[in-house]
């Protein structure tokens, strides 16, 4: 997988161990408008908190010895801090709740880049949609060609798959991501009466909502998150494959079009769908990241044995995965190059059988649909068979003859009188969209 | 696995044909409203529709010529309806559509009685929370005895992750479950003017949502259900664990209660947590379930070459998983025997070192937080390696003597004085769990 | 997925039956090869173990009670025995001793079909490749064309592929499944010191493997099945896909080729590539089924408290999947129908910049690689831009000119004298296949 | 996940951009070999491939562009190697060819390490096998106790899985860690007649196996490694969590050896068994990553469109995990401190209960296994409702006391006359590994 867009940045080491600066630096500002500690002494603990202040490497190695990163780091926070001040650092905390904090800071955080890509994407498949509402292209079964559609249905269905991935996304990170704060048991012992003013405030600091009762061992909200990410992944890969057989050299009818990627180390004369490529490797590894995460979602008592030291890896991939994935699919369509003559010719291609459903159809109404069916089966083989045109096999026919003239076969051959109501769905789909945009 | 409660019957072969009858009897239905056929012909096929009527080996073995079993039950449905009402079956639809609405019935039955068991569930572990609000037993992490806590808090977070699934579901059910209707290239092209109105008709019969347009390849609505139901599945498990922790012969706090089970075929004595134990069961198949859910998410075109088919057994094996385990669970909640002297018993064995943190913080109001923990550490070291109770130890330690009198000690190692705000989040939870019911 | 093969019936719930009455009667017998009970006995129990003597749903509701079906079904073979052999029905063993002799009973019997149909599949692949040694077709990269290879070679890697999975699932059935025999604690305590030798006939018995000690919670054996399974899908899956790709409309290579099969129930013209399609359906489950597998290897102490429940499904469903999948391969590849003259047409479709890398290696004896690339690069995209004939376009070009003559360009440009050494590749291959066969 | 050993430095950017430059200096090396360069144009290739020369992160820039780090690389390494060297960098080979290549080094230097760890694992095992041999302890199966048996056993047992993964890993590492060199189309077509030739040279020089047939688009080598890791986790993973259970409080039979590590940030008592922890958390991660590497093995044609590119991050991941686990449980095993009185206390607590079995087979011999099986029951029953001591509950009972006399129920209830074969099932398992490790 090529990891693309600023979600990289989101959940690198650096970021995570901001995040649990911010979340240090909160929990002392939360102290102080409770009243347990001085203002002056949350400030001194929030100034301490800069992420170039502390010495990654050694924290990561001492993290080791403790079993979580956070026993070093409030170690080198205290010592940072010092004075009066230092007594506060990560008073009534306990390392989760510093450590599950930083999880949804960064999941917050790379979500809103996330949205960003998908949105941009959706915007580009709803433009592709607009643009294509009358071009005309085969809609293929099984990779089979079966009846004409518009590219325009093609990419407003790629839109609402994307907006309804955007509509979940959104819903977690703004109902479910929620501050931690229990204390070692989850009971805030040793905060005594303020713990509740304690952890409403600390939630309030960073923007995120406040649980009924500490989550240390009810992981819904991290697999609820992983769930809409994995129904992401789904809806950006589905646009990538699309083009990705599109642009097969056989079928030619869209090219990516970024300038001067996808050339090949030795065959000059290529130009490989990159992005979309890119995006199907990110997507790829989605079922696996989820399924480790909803795998690490049974948590013992009141902190568990490893279930949640398992989620750290898997839920920083995830984020990254889905991300990269939406800033690839984002640049696959927005830089798309559609060749509607591509798309007309290779709609002729078997000769008019891909309307052999119409006929059917028409026939049906006289002859009765299976009678119909097997009737346009006999045609449809001798045009395979015979490299006849579909006109001339399904004229040859007495009994289809005897119903349709040689002008109803003509009309009825005709790919664009056959779009049923592909232009009516678009028309509700841009709808939909615009309504989620706004 | 061991399957258990009525999802089991949802999800047989014989539940999947009664809901592709039900999609076809719906079909004739929509018709007649949409005024395409004829009330009478319309009940002509849903009087054939009754999955009694059908040879479900023959459809079977038929499928795999056709690569879908709709094909031979198309087949067999218009043979039985007979008459001009034959010509009508399944017009306009195809066998997506009928696959795909089935599969939205399958999980919407299903789906009920989930809910039915883990609102079970929850209520159960309700009356657990109220019930226990002041038995007091030892928090664990790492499953290291660590602070004290209440049995009700702890049933209190089963509880509320249980609702949060169960919100979930409900909503995934009840928003996203739609029907499906396209045609054999998402346009409804054989329909005609009419097919929106069909469309709706359809949903509107069969008490499924209407689609924007045909998801045949945009499967963020499976990928949804399938996410919820993960996230089912890890609140399910949490109490399922606690529960097999806490019947360990060595702890013994609670017991299952189901008279005459759980005996071993060669162990006379033991009476094995068997509910919990299935339940664990049940959930440990499903992030791979979910994983086979997502993988099969990224469909080519319009009708995609392997990833349809793929959903049909994971679907079904995953809605069989979790409906199972929230029956366990809830079986294993309603009768659990819980022993409060052996929480109290087990909450002494470390002599009172479980309230090591009460006195570092009582401590470190006058020496700072590092060195409270640094002397309190001391004392536990003695408590353990000389077997001496963690009172004495701490009596012993002179800079702890100088600032904390026998009583002080003495009150301070009350676990009951150490709760925190245990018993207020148990309000709030219960609070929640009364409204998210009504 | 659509099931297939013979595998289906070795994984049904009555072959499981049969396999854990085999273990019963393989344990009586056992039993009287070490003295410990009468050959009459164990024949009265062998008798007894016949699975159409029991009633199969009785015995699945009762496991519910005990937690597994082997306690119901002892209680029905004792009865069935009757007289002074009932009493030595079971006699030593646990319940788990059963069901995992049982497990690998049905892995076994299910590896001998899936084994035929993965070798019958192979051999189908290894004609393919010495019939078509000498067909030219393109090479596709990123599903773009690159340069000319020969079917022969295609087919050759699919065999390579396909005999490796053989020799892996050959290697773990005669090395890794294994008799179960260790009682409820896997010492063997109420056989006394001829457990051991009961051991060892149990084994023999049943023609399984002898473990050293027994693995009631060393999950190796079944993880290194799952293992080979997975492997072996992917193995499956590859040329499923090339099929399915192959068989496309726009490239039609390839055709399936069983007579009445992938008819579309409203496109009569289509012909689906049935059994490629549902090889990889089969073939997408197995991921989510394996990650199962070892999701439930870990196991408590002497028995584990769920992760061993969890087993049974995902087991049948993989051994089920792969089966299936290399069925439905097996059929396609026996009845693939070959396009040779289609073949050839695409590869002429690029107008000669398929073979543009020959080109460059021709030029770049002179000019360096990098120059080289330069030039071919700017003679192809003219091609693209100007729809010229490649080797016009390199004419063009002066500094080529220079170094190549129109004889030389039109050499260079013939694929068939640009296949490198793939012929020799496909003797390798084959005689490989002949070795493995043998 | 905490990751540990010195596998994280064989899995980093940094060591697969050496495994890249490892590869190109070997094909010149082999070129020259095979006389189509010379000698001094090799070396020069080589002289230049050491990582240190190169910019990472601009190469990770560029990758982007072309959907690959090789083409920039090897840009990147023709510039430094100048002269008429340069023009033979990368000769013959495409992209695919290199980091398929590279993938091979970074697994087997890995596997190395892995290798190491588990071994040293199994030995400590061994060594926990051979000094345990008789010290007394509860088996718990479903963690409830159900008969006496030895540590020996238990660490024996886990020995024996441990020397399996080794076996598995070391078979994949010796036969199928392969060389790639295909060329853009598997053909070796810019090679001429030479091709076989360099390839076997190729492969020779870094110590990889020659294959039959490029693998471009055959992953069975992939699928394979990650299969054997798979099966290694399962093995780590058991006595991992045997571990965590028993350094429970309530159980207190082990506890992990390091000192200084496991206390906690806010509990000063607690010793928390860190490696077994993180050894669990590493597992966990691990079934996740083979689905992420089964997902990405059906590749399509002769280069994958998007599952190639998908393999690179999860088998890095795979390799950490497991590598991370296996350093951390033997770190775990190795200084385990194991407390035999602890081990004995438990045992008695159910007062004799755990030897129901021995009085069941006892008796059987004269009743019949299932009277026999009721008469314990109901002693049993007594015994944990009247909280008697089981013998007495025994003797209580006319039926068993005229069978067996108080000494008699006394010997029996002697856990240590109740050990089967315990004693040479560890026999026989450090004998297998005494001969696995010569």
């Amino acid at each position: 997988m090529l990891a693309r867009g600023a979600v990289r940045l989101e959940v690198s080491d650096r970021a995570w161990l901001q995040a649990t600066l911010d979340a240090e630096a909160a929990l002392g500002r939360a102290h102080a408008r409770a009243g347990s500690i001085s203002p002056e002494d949350a400030e001194a603990i929030a100034r301490a908190c800069r992420v170039d202040a502390f010495d990654m490497e050694a924290i990561g190695r001492d993290a080791a010895s403790a079993g979580t990163p956070i026993v070093p780091l409030v170690g080198a926070i205290t010592a940072a801090v010092g004075g009066t001040a230092a007594g506060h650092v990560h008073a009534g905390a306990t390392s989760q709740d510093i450590m599950d904090t930083a999880a949804m800071l960064v999941a917050s955080r790379s979500l809103g880049y996330i949205l960003t890509d998908l949105e941009g994407a959706a915007d580009a498949a709803g433009a592709l949609a607009s643009r294509h509402r009358s071009t005309l292209m085969a809609a293929r079964t099984l990779l089979q060609q079966a009846l004409p559609t518009t590219f325009g249905l093609k990419a407003a269905t790629w839109m609402i798959g994307l907006d309804q991935a955007c509509a979940r996304l959104r819903g977690v990170r703004d109902e479910r991501l929620a501050a931690q704060l229990g204390g070692a048991a989850g009971t805030l012992a040793s905060l005594g009466e303020t713990g509740p003013a304690i952890l409403s405030a600390f939630a309030d600091e960073l923007g995120l909502r406040e649980p009924i009762v500490p989550w240390h061992t009810d992981r819904t909200r991290i697999t609820e998150l992983s769930g809409a990410l994995g129904e992401a992944a789904g809806a950006i890969g589905k646009p990538a494959l699309d083009v990705v057989l599109l642009a097969q050299t056989e079928v030619g009818e869209v090219r990516e079009g970024a300038p001067g990627r996808g050339g090949s180390s030795t065959l000059p004369h290529k130009r490989n769908p990159v992005a979309s490529v890119s995006a199907l490797a990110a997507v790829r590894d989605v079922p696996g990241l989820v399924s480790s995460m909803l795998a690490a979602s049974v948590h013992e008592h009141e902190r568990a044995a490893g279930s949640w030291h398992a989620e750290w890896r898997p839920l920083s991939n995830l984020l990254l995965a889905v991300g990269s994935a939406a800033a690839w699919l984002r640049d696959c369509l927005e830089q798309l190059e559609v060749d509607e003559q591509a798309m007309r010719a290779n709609l002729d291609r078997t000769g008019g059988l891909i309307l052999a459903e119409r006929i059917t159809t028409a026939l049906a109404a006289d002859v009765g649909r299976l009678a119909a069916h097997d009737l346009v089966e006999r045609a449809s083989a001798r045009t395979v068979e015979e490299h006849l045109p579909f006109g001339e096999a399904l004229a040859a026919e007495p009994e289809i003859r005897e119903r349709l003239s040689a002008a109803d076969i003509e009309r009825l051959l005709d790919p664009a009188g056959y779009l049923g109501v592909a232009d009516e769905f678009v028309e509700r789909a841009l709808r939909a969209h615009a309504e989620a945009r706004s």
